[in-house]
């Protein structure tokens, strides 16, 4: 296998956590986003949709979706199970993380991508070029802290985001508010459960990935 | 089990089609978009973001992403595998829905959500008002054409989008490409591929779902 990577992005460090999570050690080249290397012929060769995080599999079929990529994994390597066990933890799992990518991570991106200069003209990943849309970064910032909140309310009596134990939706949600902290969206301090999960999942060796 | 459905919305199509493939008979009640019926105190008692599908399970677990309901319905109900059956295969099929998701669903929602005049005030689907931002409509528009070319070079050589059977994806992407061509956006007519596998999909019986 072969993990196309790039340790600066939030969406490539979902799938490095996962992977430690299983133990893993799958061979990694870095795309350095920075310097436009997803643009490159070379990477374009291998995901026409430049972008990271991508996994060739050993029989060279090409995954370029986060999910796509922790299903893989889930189903080579079952164990820890990080995608739920019962047929209701699996769906809420798969629930919680889609929730976190539209109502989170799209809108985090939103902001970034329609705000910071360095993306000017290229306010959404992939080969095309779009231009920023100033209203959209508004809207980004309102969307995080609705999301903050529905965050807060899920984690009023629960240790993990989507079941009773860590999983890949743990994961999603860790990594990308750890990235909207970076960029100026912290979580509220009054979200008290929120920081504690937020803690709690800091102190798993994955997190330092 | 409960399955909230609304027959007019695109959304809920796609889960009412997987379980028509499934055969599958399930309880169904009605919530109105047209009506608002998603905002009634009722409804959001059921789903607090005030979105269909849902499906509430035998043990009352509530489901309300279009890729949890599939994945529920798929493990208790495995034939016909509609997600794959090796590791690579489930790992295409749920690259494949996401890249639909985000590069036709959402775009044509976008379209649709910020320029139609019954939309104003109510640009993103969910409990929340936002006001329609008509530039996002114009990126719409131009994401859905670049799909279109996506989904024809990717069809060149195939009879189904993500594997080499009829999948979760197929249904995803054809029920989305279908409402894009009821809003204006169809599938150009030199997309000869594209074309064959929409009429290919449209002749099963879950496509009169």
């Amino acid at each position: 296998m072969i993990f196309y990577d790039c340790t600066t992005a939030p969406s490539p460090r979902r799938a490095r956590m996962f992977i430690a999570e299983k133990g893993l050690d799958i061979e990694t080249r870095q795309v350095d986003l920075g310097k436009g290397e997803q643009l490159s012929q070379e990477f374009l060769a291998v995901n026409p949709l430049a972008t990271v995080p991508v996994l060739v599999t050993d029989n060279g079929v090409t995954l370029t979706e986060n999910i796509a990529i922790a299903t893989y994994l889930e189903a080579v390597h079952p164990e820890p199970a990080l995608m739920g066990s019962t047929a209701e933890e699996r769906a809420q799992v798969m629930m919680w993380n889609t929730i976190v990518d539209q109502q989170c991570a799209l809108p985090v991106a939103d902001v970034l991508r329609n705000s910071h200069p360095k993306m000017a003209g290229r306010a959404l990943p992939g080969p095309d070029d779009f231009e920023q849309i100033p209203e959209l970064a508004a809207r980004g910032k309102a969307r995080v802290k609705i999301f903050h909140d529905r965050l807060e309310q899920q984690l009023q009596d629960r240790q993990y985001l989507a079941i009773n134990q860590f999983s890949l939706a743990d994961i999603s949600a860790f990594v990308i508010t750890g990235f909207a902290t970076q960029v100026g969206m912290p979580i509220p301090p009054v979200h008290s459960a929120s920081l504690e999960w937020q803690a709690r999942i800091a102190d798993r060796p994955s997190a330092a990935v």
